[in-house]
């Protein structure tokens, strides 16, 4: 018997989500993405819900799509921002999501630079909270539109091989999609700087290639890792042409996948550093495939979560 | 008779306010507050009304209570922050307000560190002017908020004993308060440091206590104000350590006020300084109470100044 | 034949329109400017629409009439804003341009600080773009206001004498509105610190006259160009006191102009500097007015770009 809705009241991570929830977050969206396409974008399903955007890192895109998610749904959003100095304490964040919480949310949104900030708050208050990205732990949502740009193409997930190639030590989008691609049934081969490769990530799902000509050998899926700007000199490696000959993916590198593998990138992306231009562009590319799956994945975990018997409201 | 309406066009002070308008605002809010429990959060009392916040001060739980008040009213809202450069000149903010007034706004909220600031920008435009805090003078929203979590403990206000303690002397807070309770029939009893305990603060209805202690004595209801951090060191009192001896509230200090006495605070608290958290987390706190009514109180006000005939319109 | 809807999916600047297209906006925006005198300010046009704005420059005023004319038609609008540092590269703002574009909106509304931004963008995304205003080059949206102010006042442009007066070299209001009433049939004279007349300024179709009071005199509409501060000491004038002396508009030169002839000004203003506090607020200026009839023709703009049979569903 198919799943109809999500039991829980939060999205924290794909860590706590069974395969049949994914499925079922993933058909949601399918059915949702028409609603971005038609003339008038908007269905009524979430009238007079209200979503609070509170997102203590920059990222006006993330923010966005959750933003246009909602109000395609026609709930009312407001954005809050939290400056770095009110991060020092988990008791002030407390403090404030206990605000929020008093003027009636139905859900709360939130991005910290702290691992499992989301799950410390949502233990706490009763409106539902989805985890926007958490440190370097978990980015749900982003793990749940690369699903479904895949399944868009190869009409299953199962059986197939994903190569995560990149940054992997500081990455939450890479965790997060280890987790639910090997859920799913996909083989996930991972590949970057040994001092950007962490310890243990075998036990997420994932297996360690020594190179990325390795690791993408045979993909049906390219994922490649954003290099934060500031960690592009020293520390981790020592320069980013070096970084790019290594773990840049270019023409040559992507003959190594299957002939119709997918190119996949979180955004934004550094061109010439982990990505060639003509790459990011080329007919493998399914980067803004991606960013449109994302409205669609964050309709459906709204719906899913606050919609009530959601199925029935969606048209 | 009972007043059914609004005559002014703005709320610039509890100081305007006469007792029978403040109990009308206080039984809207009553009325209203039923709609933030509904599943559909919503009524479409204010639809097609412009209201814009402009505010001068960062302040993202106040803003963010009048933005949810309007919308759940269906109304637009707009926000527009000054940078302080732009406050040196009254006439550049009158310029900025015209400009405004010149977009057809039904409403402005105003926030602005200089005492007055709204009272000039409402006697010059036609729009109507809410005063979201102006200065050291009055905040009558907080006020108001306030008023109508403790009638909702006692069913009255008359007769109470309130005490407000902390930093008199820059609280709009406490101000708007003194003003309010007094007019309400409440007695009012403050304390703090000398050096923040403003001269003739009598005259504004409030008996100043020597101590703390003294102040809070057989108190229905005490009221902690926010110590500044920026104040917290030097030209005020010797040391954070000294001042939460003194002027915070704690267990011990709480029980010298009735048993079943109410414990506010206008938020955001400084846990430690001027109120212990097992104080504020516990069962005579209504912290969280002010945090709701606050959005309850905002649509009140918005109702009655922009709403027309409203107590007709609000189902 | 009258036009009834604009046939190009952009609005990049007056140079690209037709005098009938400028004529169908500016009628439009007649018709609507009723809107926002209505006790319900807002028609349900352009529901389910998604208007970004994306200002890569600060501008509360501009962004909230484009804000406030998206929703009194109802369209659901986003605000994104740029730091300047993704500015540096052309290529992260396509990105960023596309990535938006996946996000299906129906209107992207830019304001860059570098010329031919917008077109940029424009040429290679499927959504309508508007341009609110492209380093020093165009300013459509305000010329069109700007000429809507005056139709209004003379119940035509054709004939009339127009005089742009101040620092023409870095003024995109004054490139779009010389080419605006030069089309309309108005002639157009212009006078500037000779440091800040560009070359070539009379193809654009205005005559150049050697002082202000030469430019204004007969005129029926004088157009005063703000002086950014940071511009107002150094390179291109002595000081601020002489550019108000040769260069300012005080009730002695405005008499030279025709008796009842417009005093104009794109804001923010300097008062005693380009303009005197009395003229300013003076029975000729139409300041306020201009500020009024943005929003009307900004939404005029929105609902012929992307309105579909417009004319039908304004009512």
């Amino acid at each position: 018997m198919p799943l109809i809705s999500l039991t829980q009241k939060d999205l924290l991570g794909i860590e706590d989500l069974t395969p049949e929830e994914i499925k079922l977050i993933l058909d949601t969206a399918e059915m949702l993405k028409e609603i971005s396409r038609r003339e008038i974008k908007k269905v009524p399903t979430l009238r007079g819900k209200t979503i609070v955007t509170f997102f203590f890192e920059s990222s006006t895109r993330t923010r966005t799509s959750f933003d246009i998610a909602a109000k395609r749904l026609s709930a009312d959003t407001f954005s809050l921002t939290g400056s770095s100095s009110s991060l020092t304490k988990g008791e002030t964040l407390l403090d404030t999501a206990r605000n929020l919480e008093a003027m009636n949310p139905d859900l709360i949104i939130i991005r910290h630079p702290a691992s499992g900030a989301p799950h410390f708050v949502a233990e706490r208050i009763k409106p539902g909270v989805i985890n926007a990205g958490d440190g370097m732990h978990e980015h749900p949502t982003q793990a749940l539109l690369d699903m479904l740009t895949v399944r868009d193409r190869f009409g299953r997930l199962d059986g197939l091989k994903l190569a995560i190639v990149g940054d992997l030590f500081h990455s939450r989008v890479a965790r997060s999609n280890i987790m639910g691609f090997s859920k799913m049934g996909a083989k996930v081969m991972v590949a970057g700087p040994p001092s950007l490769v962490p310890p243990f990530i075998q036990h997420l799902g994932a297996e360690v290639a020594p190179t990325m000509e390795e690791a993408i050998s045979g993909a049906d899926v390219i994922m490649m890792l954003r290099v934060q700007n500031e960690r592009l000199q020293g520390a981790f490696f020592p320069s980013v042409r070096e970084y790019a000959v290594f773990y840049g993916l270019d023409r040559k590198k992507l003959a190594l996948a299957k002939e119709n593998a997918l190119v996949m990138h979180p955004g934004p992306i550094n061109r010439g550093v982990e990505i060639s231009p003509d790459v990011a562009d080329g007919p493998q590319s399914v980067i803004m495939d991606q960013v449109t799956n994302g409205v669609a994945v964050r309709m459906a975990v709204l719906l899913l979560l606050i919609g009530g018997r959601a199925g029935e409201k969606a048209n």
